[in-house]
């Protein structure tokens, strides 16, 4: 604000140097001064810091020095990891990814049908989901483990969302908006990518994760009680208050005993083989085929007991067939195409968060890198080719991808095995789900969600870091009790806000002595450090920038008055020096200097000298270019606050 | 993410420890371990933290230990700082006081008038908030030197805002619109101060403030073209284009000569005696005066020449009497309520924005300390006030406080004393001013803002930090190209972006020895630092948070592999040990701590062993509650770089 008037006034107040008796004069044979780096030219600097913000995996190492046919054969091999991995392919990979894909298809194709049932779409469309994406992403996609198709989270997501603006019962409109929604969640995967923005999902802590996640475990479980006890008139919205209402209200006439019964009964024996799954690895094969098994049983039961006829809900008719093509049913125009566009980015932005921490995550555990910008561009491929193939959001699906694993996959193929078995299922085999009873989906959902309420992980945050835990908790009940979107909406604004407050209220420390050392360190952590009689050493823990740089001005100064009223009562000598611990400054913007100012300034009024120690590259060059170095003398900033006790206190660096 | 998932995989990649032949032997008595403080209590814990974030000025001090009577007192004096300085008032100060309100009232009449216009308000009203917010700021504020009154920013701003919402001639609706958005941005103001929120305002940065003042100037100069030229049909937008367009369509007809004679003599008038002011520091009072003695003289050749048959447009009419009280007519139902809300909230925010900074300036100056919260429950319950007689959004303003600071105020009497001229003002002269040119107006306006455009200040910003640089110019090309408000709106989003930039990308560090010392550096900034062989020491420059914990840990691999790389070349010994320096890491989550977790197990697949040196009170204590400690090995972490290194290759330590 207005520096040109303070410039005018300035002079008014006119700062008189520090007496040169006073200063600093070089007796001691420094070993080294505080460095200055040569100075970069501008654009080196900012093609440095746009490279490491944007190209911080380097992508574009492996194409250095590289003839031009070598370079474009390595673009592709970029684009398509498959023709990269796929010369190493050999029958011994074919056998492990054939039994995995096996495996995870028994298992997606039961929880496709019920996941459709969440996102309000017909049960073909979960199908049509496991088909054309995992295909896409077996050619572009870098994870090895990943399992991809329609997941719990995203289809409540986008049946809760949708439902807000078309009514399902209009089919046609719904299905529409579905694969506007996806198109648009595969067009912000992509763009992501590309503009290389991969970073900012970065921005969702792991806590918040934990919190949204365990609130849409339960929500999607609640919402299941339609289902497993055959209630009729259900509430539209997803808290917990109106679903219990809901239930409550049915109990006396809207419940069905035979539902109830298969439900329970087989949910029970989910439950069960999960259980047994983990507690012997060796059967984790066991809980991947119950659910198909509970298909099976559940519809000849239901066949051979005509239950339909008892008021069993049954699945009724899956449409037989490949995935139409959906080109013509996207909305270009109208009303719509706002509305599929923010629905689109939420979800989008949430299957890209699930899948890059799923994939991030096995990558880890096999140990190999995932470049995750390149994993939002396979990501956003496959949704805008399954926009255009019938298909809703596909991500990875964590309990799929756990199977996968153990089930001993080695590369993507197995996705297209799996892809393979639903491609025959959907020509071949849909018409036998007639009699499937919604509760056995029901069942499904429920013990497939159940893993993701992870009351260890909450209870590992809490003990950690208690701001993290408020995170997790915010989103959690903000999901069980409004809504997806506000639980959704709290994660992030409760991340956010931490970032805020610890770039606003940074930490700060005064240093003493350890003994026999020349180490100084925060007195409050190492009791036995000692302060240096006649100085004060105080660091500051973070950069100096706008948002800070008035609190720290005032939290030095504010130490400041309370070490000198110590001192006053045990009647010690008075501070004359002050030296600022900069190590952890990383950095400090203009704000910031002037905040310097205004402290030696302060300070000189004070009688007081200003030091600083061990500013680093960015910091000391600011300090030159802003002459702030020359206002408090280029000898008071020293290369350790070692040097600078030497300095103004030499007998005490000896006694060491 | 489903831990408990992770936790079911672990079995698989098992962690074998890392074979007790390579792990330290503790041959070397250490002097210090690190520190672990004791482990304070939760509510100790989140209490602190709570006082930290919004009581770091520790309001309370003063209360503390002092009986009950004592403390009513101190209250009283803390709401009403009056109570406090005026015992030692006495008439040495208020010599100074007297001429200072007298020379900022000569100042204040002329902006009064023309500033109302600015805001689409009748005359008086720009009078009104002159005479109320003075007084009231007199009582309560604790600045010396603020000179209370309407700005050419807020004005412009809510002219602007407002007339979106209301069309100004509907006088009464628009006024009564007005008057709500003072009502709010008072309860805005005093809110955030009550709750302790002051420390928001800090995340408008200095460079945003810069160029939003600079661009607020040049639209506001740009808006006085229509009085300067005496056009009479003018956009009602506020980017240059349209106003250009504006201008040179009217040229052929809408110009009128003697209005621009008037207006360009008397701006030429006002800019030299600014510019003697400014380089005669003792003829501080000529600029101060000009703008009077130029409405008096104005006013008198249009009334000697008839001027005002010709063309020349004149005030007309300003309503004589005080302030009438204007509490029925502030909206508190109906749809203007939410507009009024709005709007006030952010011409709150902005006057708020000023008044702090001049506050907190002239406070460094004189070396007096300035609660910010404080200030905000005077300046909202000015405005709050302000609102209920009549007036707008009242905050201080720069120019008009540099003269008062120059004229030699000693205290808030000052304000009082101008207070009191206004009221005179509007008792007795008030019906002088009906043939005030326009054109005289605008000239007052541009002379008075044209200071606010700050050249010196933006190149010190371009030379301190290209970032803020850009904050700056996308906040003036943004309102001067756009709007206001979306100049605003980009002055405090690429503030925040820079914000969290920096959390995103954090700096890292290769350090090396510092030779005959046990000081380890950045060897970029000390390019004498020596790497030890077969150690790698990392320094990370931030908190480790999910929003970074990635970037870090692939940041680090990738310095190990560049390392690698190197060594490679020129077959030196591998790196069997990477040190990472935890000086700067101030804290760390969950994420952060999942991130070592997962460094730590790609190094041990590379067989090198990871260390910790130094690492803070927090972070310490959490390495240990999420047991990392135990799993890196408590003997990993070290007290500084030196321990380390002395640990794995004693040699190098002792040549030192």
């Amino acid at each position: 604000m207005s520096a040109n008037a303070k410039d005018e006034l300035k002079t008014d107040t006119d700062i008189t140097r520090i007496p040169s008796s006073r200063q600093h004069s070089s007796r001691f044979p420094y070993v080294h001064k505080v460095g200055k780096p040569p100075k970069q030219n501008l654009l080196t600097e900012l093609m440095t810091s746009f490279k490491e913000t944007f190209f911080s995996d380097d992508p574009l190492r492996p194409f250095k020095d590289q003839p031009k046919s070598r370079k474009f054969v390595l673009g592709l091999e970029a684009l398509f990891p498959i023709l990269g991995w796929s010369r190493e392919y050999n029958l011994n990979k074919f056998k492990g990814d054939l039994i995995a894909g096996l495996t995870i298809a028994s298992l997606c194709i039961p929880q496709d049908i019920a996941y459709a049932k969440l996102a309000n779409l017909p049960p073909q469309n979960g199908l049509y989901t496991s088909f054309v994406p995992p295909l896409v992403y077996a050619f572009m996609g870098s994870s090895r483990d990943i399992a991809i198709g329609p997941v719990a989270v995203v289809s409540l997501l986008i049946g809760s969302m949708l439902q807000d603006e078309i009514d399902p019962k209009n089919a046609v409109a719904y299905r529409r908006l579905a694969f506007t929604t996806t198109f648009f969640a595969g067009i912000a995967q992509m763009m992501l990518g590309i503009f290389r923005l991969g970073f900012l999902i970065d921005f969702i802590s792991h806590a918040a994760i934990v919190g949204f996640m365990g609130g849409a475990a339960i929500t999607i479980s609640l919402q299941q009680l339609k289902g497993l006890l055959g209630i009729k008139n259900f509430t539209k919205k997803t808290d917990i208050v109106s679903v219990m209402r809901s239930v409550i209200n049915s109990a006396h006439h809207g419940w069905n005993w035979q539902t109830i019964a298969i439900g329970i009964s087989f949910l029970a024996f989910l439950l069960i083989s999960k259980y047994i799954g983990k507690r012997n690895r060796k059967l984790f094969w066991l809980p991947a085929i119950a659910p198909l098994f509970s298909v099976i049983a559940s519809t000849l039961l239901v066949y051979l007991t005509h239950a339909q006829d008892h008021g069993v809900q049954v699945v009724n008719h899956i449409k037989k067939g490949i995935n139409p093509s959906s080109v013509d049913e996207i909305y270009f125009t109208g009303e719509y195409v706002s509305h599929g566009f923010r629905i689109g980015v939420v979800a989008g932005m949430v299957a890209l968060t699930e899948a890059i921490a799923i994939g991030r995550t096995f990558a880890a555990m096999k140990d190999y890198q995932l470049d995750g910008n390149k994993e939002m561009v396979a990501l956003g491929t496959m949704n805008l080719v399954g926009s255009m193939t019938s298909c809703y959001v596909a991500t990875g699906s964590f309990s799929r991808s756990a199977v996968n694993y153990m089930a001993g996959c080695r590369t993507a193929v197995s996705n297209i095995v799996m892809s393979i078995v639903v491609l025959l299922t959907l020509l071949l085999i849909t018409p036998l789900f007639k009699y499937t009873p919604n509760a056995i989906l029901a069942s499904i959902i429920i013990s497939a969600v159940v893993g993701l309420v992870d009351v260890e992980a909450a209870k590992l945050i809490w003990k950690i870091d208690k701001f993290d835990f408020i995170a997790c908790m915010g989103a959690f009940f903000g999901v069980v009790f409004i809504s997806v979107e506000i639980g959704l909406l709290i994660a992030v604004s409760v991340s956010f806000a931490k970032i805020l407050l610890q770039v606003t209220r940074p930490r700060t420390a005064i240093l003493g002595k350890l003994s026999r050392t020349s180490v100084y360190r925060n007195i409050q952590q190492y009791p036995d450090a000692r302060q240096v009689p006649g100085i004060l050493i105080v660091r500051v823990d973070s950069a100096i920038y706008f948002s800070n740089s008035n609190y720290i001005k005032e939290r030095i100064l504010r130490w400041l008055n309370e070490e000198e009223e110590k001192l006053k009562q045990s009647s010690q000598p008075k501070i004359r020096h002050l030296i600022v611990e900069m190590s952890p400054v990383t950095d400090i913007d203009t704000s910031g200097i002037h905040a310097l100012e205004e402290l030696f300034r302060s300070l000189l009024k004070r009688d007081i000298q200003l030091a600083l120690a061990n500013p680093g590259t960015i910091v000391i060059e600011k300090l030159h270019s802003s002459k702030f170095a020359d206002l408090i003398g280029e000898n008071m900033i020293f290369l350790s606050v070692a040097d600078a006790i030497f300095t103004f206190a030499p007998k005490t660096t000896e006694e060491a």
